[in-house]
């Protein structure tokens, strides 16, 4: 994996893909899957994100104040779906669907070595947390996957329909 | 327009496409183009946005705490990406881009006729808008527009490259 720039990160992310938000707590390394976050700043790079308090992942990311966001491509979708139908409480879900932890280099989660983009975050913020169950993640440091050219996400439309990239299209715009 | 329930809402965000943010403020009817949006809850449908504050409409929604966020297919991406080249401070956009301006049920914005779905959308949080212009909204009323069938979104991935929806997949998610 090689290093991708901090400036670079919200070109993942506008887009709104589905994503898989990797927490480490006890020595628990887990996964789940998600469609609820936002970019917030573009430099350094804040995202914004929803993770349930019903899910084993919150306990971990408000205690640890530490996760990765990793990007799948359409290749990776029925595994993304069933990370997304079981829960970190009964299954190990690195082993479970045989993704490969890779130690992160900022924090303790680990990245998705299948994943094209993988994104070290520490929380920044949680004056929302109790109300919205909504976290501020500043990114650390940006990892993509050379080897890995083109990828297609998918996004979520409800029930397991998923719209997946079509065509690129190019227009002047004077916004970043 | 038809009334869309509440409960589908999130479908149409959920997926992260480029959206229209409609403001007015002493009599000015606004439209910005905004990606950075996430949903927060289900139902009723809350949803956080970024507005900057160097933005036009950024002290119309903060002053009058309503918007309506309009969502626009394929066919109108040029028309968006030029309502986000220029500024409400300088011009008219429903005017200049030829959009039809009607009124919502609930707030005071303007429903853009030609956009697929329309959210009337109220803050009700504004804890995040100092540190991170974050606005918390929620839908008061949505509209559909039974004459786009299987409208496309797009999805900006930075500087006027805009990825298209394409294929549709469906796999077996627990998930709503």
């Amino acid at each position: 994996m090689k290093d991708l720039p901090l400036a670079k990160v919200y070109q993942l992310l506008e887009p709104g893909p589905v994503v898989l938000l990797a927490t480490a707590s006890k020595g628990h390394d887990n996964l789940m899957a998600m469609s609820w976050h936002m970019m917030v700043e573009f430099e350094p790079p804040l995202i914004a994100c929803i993770v349930s308090n019903g899910d084993y992942s919150f306990a971990a990311l408000k205690a640890t104040k530490e996760c990765v966001i990793a990007l799948p491509a359409l290749e990776l979708a029925s595994k993304v779906v069933e990370i997304g139908n079981c829960s970190g409480r009964e299954v190990d879900k690195f082993k479970r669907f045989g993704l490969t932890p890779v130690p992160a280099a900022r924090v303790k989660p680990k990245l998705v070595a299948e994943c094209f983009a993988n994104l070290e975050c520490r929380v920044v913020d949680t004056h929302l947390v109790n109300k919205f169950n909504l976290f501020v993640l500043e990114v650390l440091k940006a990892w993509s996957d050379p080897a890995q050219k083109n990828p297609k996400t998918i996004h979520h439309c409800g029930f397991g329909s998923f719209a997946v990239d079509g065509k690129r299209i190019k227009l002047k715009s004077r916004m970043p």
